[in-house]
Formats: structure tokens, sequence, C-alpha cells
């Protein structure tokens, strides 16, 4: 048995990232042990925070906005990008 | 002055997350935390780390995959999936 519109569940990927003036300890300590690993050529290395959060109906974006202003970053020293992955769709005959 | 072919800089993007099996106390503490901001229907938070490399030159994709692996992750709990953004082209008149 197969519905013909499956169930959704809504995604939604918030990465945060400190602003790129923020010096970032841990990006560089992580840059730092790539030469004894053999990797060359790396300038820069950042690490950030990736939030997924599955919601039971599709989120109202104003309300995302606030979440990720309020909770997940700090909008002094952090960027975010709020990203709703796709769902693929399933076309098949 | 405008260079005919731009310097392209070759940026990897490395998410790292816990494993499905593995518990996540900081979401399950986001996740707790969102009633308080009146968001509600938020059915799962799980929070992993966004690596951003910068590399001078087109990197191997078996050196990144060891990368993450020795350094970035750790695959006993995490999982990991690396990406390469397209660079946006510039086709203009």
């Amino acid at each position: 048995m197969h519905a013909c519109q499956e169930q959704f569940v809504p995604r939604v990927v918030v990465d945060v990232m400190l602003k790129p003036e923020i010096l970032d300890p841990q990006g560089q300590a992580v840059a730092a042990a790539l030469p004894r690993l053999g990797v060359t050529g790396v300038t820069s290395v950042r690490i950030g925070r990736r939030v997924e959060l599955e919601f039971a109906d599709p989120p109202d974006p104003e309300q995302l906005t606030e979440l990720a202003d309020q909770l997940l970053a700090n909008p002094v020293i952090e960027d975010y990008s709020i990203t709703v992955p796709e769902p693929v769709p399933e076309d098949g005959p």
C-alpha cells in the first residue's frame, strides 16, 4: 500500500557560525593539527554549529527567525542561516 | 582592472552530527526551552558541528575523507557529510 500523499516532516537546518571578525580558537586548533595529518594547503578553518529541527507542522518563518535569534545563536558574535531542505518529490510511476 | 578568470577559493563544508541512536543532551535542552519562547510543534532537535575549510588548491576527495574521519568527527558516535559548494559561475555579458 502506498499513500498518494506521503506525510512530509518539515525539517529546518539552522547553521550558526562565528562572525568573520571574531577569532575562532577551535578552528585555529584544527588548522594547526592539519599538517600533522599530512594535509597542507588549508588556508582557513571555521567551526560552528548545525542545528537540525523537526516540526510536526510547517513552521512559521518569522517564528524561526525569532528562535534562531533568541535561542540558537548569539547575534552579537554569530551569524546564522536558516535552510528549509526541499522535500524530495516521489513522482515515480 | 578585472581578471578574466577570478581566483576560485575552494571551500569545503563538513557537517558532523551525532548518529541518530546517540543521545543528544544539548539538543534536548534546546527542545525543552522552546515552549518558553512560545514555539510549539518541534518534535526533534539535534545539534552538531559545521566545519568550513578553505583550501589554496582544490583538495583531494580521499584526503578530505581521511581528514573528516581522523580529525573532525568521531566515527564511533558521529556521522559526517562533506559538501563542496559549487562556485557561482560569472557568465554575465
